[in-house]
């Protein structure tokens, strides 16, 4: 199975093309604030090492848009802004280099208002993203509807407005705070506009049940082909957001960043520390550019001999010896003591 | 939006009922050693504990059959033996008292010893889980298949046996190593068959991306109304297995657990420290019982209110002072030290 992509509008962020057929987009937050640059240039260092690819800023005033301006002037990765409440710190961060801008449908709304911005963002020819969020969505029906619909039809009002500034250089996102109003309201979106869709949960909770719930709804959105380019927000460290976002895309097969791991939960057959050497093998791993190619580690004979053969490099565990599989082939035994360093040198190869 | 749940036949497991319109059943697996027998215990209890409702354990020779017989007499979990290559264990599981049995197709398919397995499950009135795993799956068919078909192909084959043999009191589950194959072959044989589902991702790798893959293919097939019971397989503690299992299903809505917590993921506005806050809290929260009740703690006004207000409990925060909301109205100013006690002491009311 391959996913069928739902094809948009491509829109640039600074070097980065978000839409069509490129490559789903990673994107994470600066959690520090702007003013305190030092802290902001290093953990844009830390989340581009990680494999962002954009990273963004909360500008939440006129020290906010100077910082970001000196920011800006020190790294490489594309900057979005993110305004909320006061339009003119969107002119504001235009002028100071901002690859993107990011407007709140909910806070910021005023015709002329938005009117100045585009106008800014026309100038600079930069995107807008119209980001919308369950937490400060404003209600302008007279009766009742849910939450999906409220997303739907404040992001389809805002694009009008924009729209008959003549602009359509634009990113939508419609974050809820729970897995199946952000499905559904992503859902109906992208049936209703070409723009590229920013995927994201809002507000997860805590950072473990957070990246399960981002996971299940950016990955069912996904599968179905929405989605350009994606923010898994955590009550955490930004670093793991892009973690856990590179995870989700190569769960899905739309991006490889490097060996893929398979391995056995373990049970009563098992007769090796699997639990450990998985863990250690993924840590060393990961530090290193690796080729994407598929690794299984198998704790018995179950399963471990199919999953083995099926990967580029595979051991099937049995008591202490494990029997190594290169390219669907036995190869020989190798002890359990010393696989990690044959796996290393296999890895390297 | 609620999930509408495909209606599987009802089968039962010890005390627990798989299928119907029964809530998803939690389940996993000892992963010591059966013939460890305090061991063994010591993790279904923790299991329990963690909110498991059947637990499954290996058997891989006499010994482990044996050892199941006084594991069995000390707990009052359902017990699942998982028996692969030889039936004879299978039998002597079901002497033991195992309240179901897990065959692998892939490596007991003789027709005569199918036959008398199924016969002693009918005689102890206990259902069959038919489990197949892309590791161990016969490839049967003369020209190439893809995974799914091999899983659905081989799964049709044996249920076919099984029910010529009169008997129906079955489970399936055809778990993959990807999310992509697992997703597929569940879909197909949730429209070709009438028995409850078992969903798994087999081989997930290292926790933190296996708990992400499983997320992803059970997420997606949950909100698709596939699926009666799961296991997450994770190579980690068991009882990590159940924390993902219960993150899942409160994600989608389909079990309540405990207090459901929304929070921002922090950013340059935020001024307290959330993410500690957070982390603390959810660790003391899920020691409790306490009612499945909505908490919000944002760390700012852009989506804090508004978040705030659709909680049952929820505190926005500003410079050093946080806005507590109940029932959808602000109530009091709450200062950021002595927030945990004033959400605590609303909690146990």
């Amino acid at each position: 199975m391959i996913i069928n992509r739902s094809i948009k509008k491509v829109i640039k962020v600074g070097n980065i093309a978000i839409g069509g057929k490129n490559p789903v987009v990673i994107q994470s937050m600066v959690k520090a604030e702007a003013a305190d640059v030092s802290r902001v240039l290093k953990q844009i260092t830390e989340l581009s090492n990680a494999g962002c690819q954009i990273v963004r800023l909360a500008i939440k005033d006129t020290g906010d848009a100077c910082a970001f301006k000196r920011i800006k002037k020190q790294t490489s990765l594309p900057l979005v802004a993110d305004i909320h409440f006061d339009y003119r710190l969107a002119l504001m961060a235009v002028d100071c280099g901002a690859d993107k801008i990011r407007l709140n449908p909910g806070n910021i709304y005023k015709k002329k208002e938005i009117k100045e911005v585009v106008s800014a963002l026309k100038s600079a020819k930069i995107p807008l993203r119209i980001g919308l969020n369950s937490g400060s969505v404003r209600d302008f029906s007279s009766r009742k509807i849910g939450m999906p619909d409220k997303l739907v039809k404040s992001a389809l009002a805002y694009i009008k407005i924009v729209e008959d500034f003549k602009f359509r250089d634009i990113i939508i996102s419609l974050k809820a705070s729970n897995v199946l109003d952000t499905v559904l309201a992503y859902r109906k979106i992208a049936k209703l506009c070409d723009y590229p869709l920013h995927l994201g949960v809002t507000a997860t909770g805590a950072p473990y049940s957070g990246a399960i719930k981002s996971s299940i709804a950016l990955g069912a959105l996904l599968l179905e082909g929405i989605g350009d380019t994606i923010r898994v927000s955590l009550t955490d460290n930004p670093v793991q957001e892009v973690y856990a976002a590179k995870a989700i895309l190569e769960a899905l097969r739309l991006r490889k960043f490097g060996p893929e791991i398979i391995s056995c939960p373990t049970c009563g057959r098992c007769e090796v520390n699997l639990v450990k050497l998985v863990s250690d093998f993924e840590k060393e791993v990961s530090s290193l550019k690796l080729k994407p190619i598929k690794v299984a580690l198998m704790g018995c004979v179950v399963n471990g001999p199919g999953e083995a053969k099926e990967a580029d490099i595979g051991i099937a565990f049995g008591k202490k010896d494990g029997l190594l599989f290169k390219n669907g082939k036995a190869v020989r035994k190798v002890p359990f003591s010393g696989c990690r360093d044959i796996l290393m040198k296999e890895l390297k190869k």
